[in-house]
């Protein structure tokens, strides 16, 4: 195999190459840079791609078998001329405008993601916004009441999130757009393919005020496994998720299930039992999967007051988890406060792998916030960035 | 004070009589009623009043002094006369064709039912019917989707309860009468008296071929808080209750709030969020106060399989409630099995009053089912019937 053609020491080119690598949600290649990193991830691949070792039915050895055939012609040089020259950047998580709430999907969290425009209105806008989700099929009932919706939203400071659909994800961007509020479409594709054709004077549009994001590379289509990979960003995004229209079986109920998975509320809009178009809102409402709302008002109750979704602030003294990345600050909240714990019980407390635990505590130990106990660790006794 | 003009020591008459003296729902009426029996509560009140002895402040004397006027030319034999001529017939807490799920409503209950038709397809049938109940102001849709409810429901062998009014009520009973099934009509006035004036051929049509009742005599006039007091009744009569339409504040959301309060399954049928006939519906199913319906299927599922909300049947020998009150089958079932147990214990596992449960215990102890054991009670050691 030849040698990567860019920097793969850069650990944005690095993370922009996963992205490309592989598809999202691929749960080895999620594990595998949630633990080494990007960087290293893909010097690994590189090295047992190059060796020949990727050969057997190990599931690290298909995992391996499965990127081999995009390495060979890997360059993300070409997908980031394509986003610079559409006037967009990459986020890698990290950045200082990387949206939070997305690593709340753990190794699902994707490793980078292509933005035109801006995802949040303001800087310190993450989480501040409700997904607006529905069937493409929507009824002229599901298209009015998203767009009231999302004018709703906008109006008191929320931004819209959903995908560049035609029916329910349209009719609420144009709301949020008419309102003169911030709205994000994540696309399945690549955002130099706004999809489908018949959206993409809108979404220019959004990318020109809001965003238009994806976590896969410019020039990848918008295949259907895509979608429904696309459906966990859309929920991770929101602090809550609305469906306004769903018919009984309907991508927006994955997206339903992604938020519900991730603890955020869902709300459903009712119709007329006799609109198949409303059927998936009540098979929600009536497995009680969803709360009922019929109004933007409503839709804001489920978020409560600004940022009340996001995680409590850990409660430790000011200043202990500063300057860390969010699995080590996750790792350092769950020690006990003055206890020691073993590396298991710490994996629970923080809801992590092991593994991660593991290479979390490393590093703190490296910086002096945690010590060995035997087998097991606890905090640093000295003040953080104090003398070991 | 006069005689009272009829026999007064009847037990039928008597509850009669206590359902034209008293307003429904007069709590003082109900638990003295549920006390003494209607003859002895009916005996005292004649007493106190020919003794001139209700002039004070305490509660007692005021329900004495409410009822009082009434006394003075109370004669159920003229509303029983008028209730003939139309064909019904007076059915009193005991009788064989006793709608027994109002026993359900505890001191609430009706003192008598005035009755044209029958309440039940089949005498076997106490139970299976559900309310479905909504708005006056209905809509196009609200009205569609009642007739279809009730079309499904009496499909399935279950009949269907409701009001008289227009609308849902009306709607309801037309779907169910369209399907040659079993529909009831529970009134706030007198069933001599069909209103109101426009429905009177529709409820005449019940009447010859299901139930029209109400719980005041012939010759009573609906007022308001006769309304509120009947969805009491339509309430305990349906195994379940579904809101088909509702304004914000209804009258359909009390008859549910009973329904509730009774144990008994809430459904709410969604429409347009844009209709305000549908807003009380939506409130019910955002404060989860009621399951999400869309079909007779699904209201279907409310109530089980035929029969499965009834009580179960109590875990005692065959016979040995045979013949009982159901206050005294419950007290009877709340005793223990094989020890003995103080009247507060008692009140307690029956879930009545305990003078609801001393009053039975002496009746049982005549009959030698329960024996006196120091202060408590235990079950009569002899078989029922035998000799003491």
């Amino acid at each position: 195999m030849r040698e990567l053609p860019f920097d793969a020491a850069d650990p944005r080119l690095a993370a922009a190459a996963w992205s490309r690598l592989v598809e999202p949600g691929d749960p080895a290649a999620g594990t595998l840079v949630a633990h080494l990193g990007p960087v290293e991830a893909l010097d690994w691949v590189v090295g047992v791609v190059r060796r020949g070792e990727a050969a057997g039915a190990r599931p690290w050895e298909q995992a391996v078998a499965r990127w081999a055939p995009r390495l060979e012609h890997l360059d993300v040089r070409r997908e980031l001329d394509v986003l610079t020259r559409l006037g967009g950047h990459l986020l890698v998580p990290g950045d200082p405008r990387w949206p939070v709430p997305l690593d709340d999907l753990g190794e699902a969290r994707p490793f980078a993601l292509w933005v035109r425009g801006r995802l949040a209105a303001r800087d310190d806008d993450a989480g501040r916004q409700v997904a607006v989700v529905g069937a493409r099929a929507a009824t002229t009932y599901g298209q009015q009441v998203a767009a009231e919706l999302a004018t709703g939203l906008v109006a008191a400071g929320v931004a819209v999130v959903s995908g560049g659909a035609y029916g329910i994800d349209a009719a609420a961007h144009r709301g949020a757009l008419g309102a003169d509020g911030h709205t994000v479409a994540v696309l399945a594709g690549g955002v130099d393919r706004l999809y489908p054709a018949g959206n993409s004077a809108l979404l220019e549009s959004i990318a020109a005020t809001g965003g238009v994001v994806a976590e896969v590379p410019p020039g990848c289509a918008p295949s259907r496994s895509r979608f429904l990979a696309r459906n966990r960003l859309i929920a991770a995004l929101g602090a809550a998720t609305v469906v306004v229209e769903a018919a009984w079986r309907s991508g927006a109920l994955s997206t339903a299930a992604h938020a519900a998975s991730l603890a955020r509320p869902v709300g459903a809009v009712p119709g007329p039992v006799t609109s198949m178009a409303s059927a998936g809102c009540h098979r929600l409402l009536r497995e009680q999967a969803a709360v009922c709302v019929t109004d933007a008002a409503e839709v804001l109750e489920l978020v409560g007051p600004a940022g009340a979704h996001l995680p409590e602030a850990p409660a430790v003294q000011p200043g202990l988890l500063d300057g860390l990345d969010p699995r080590a600050a996750r790792v350092l909240d769950a020690l006990p406060a003055r206890a020691s714990a073993p590396v298991a019980n710490v994996a629970r407390a923080a809801g992590l792998p092991v593994a991660d635990v593991r290479a979390a505590l490393g590093h703190l130990e490296l910086e002096g916030r945690v010590e060995r106990d035997g087998s097991a660790w606890r905090r640093g006794r000295r003040p953080a960035g104090g003398p070991r």
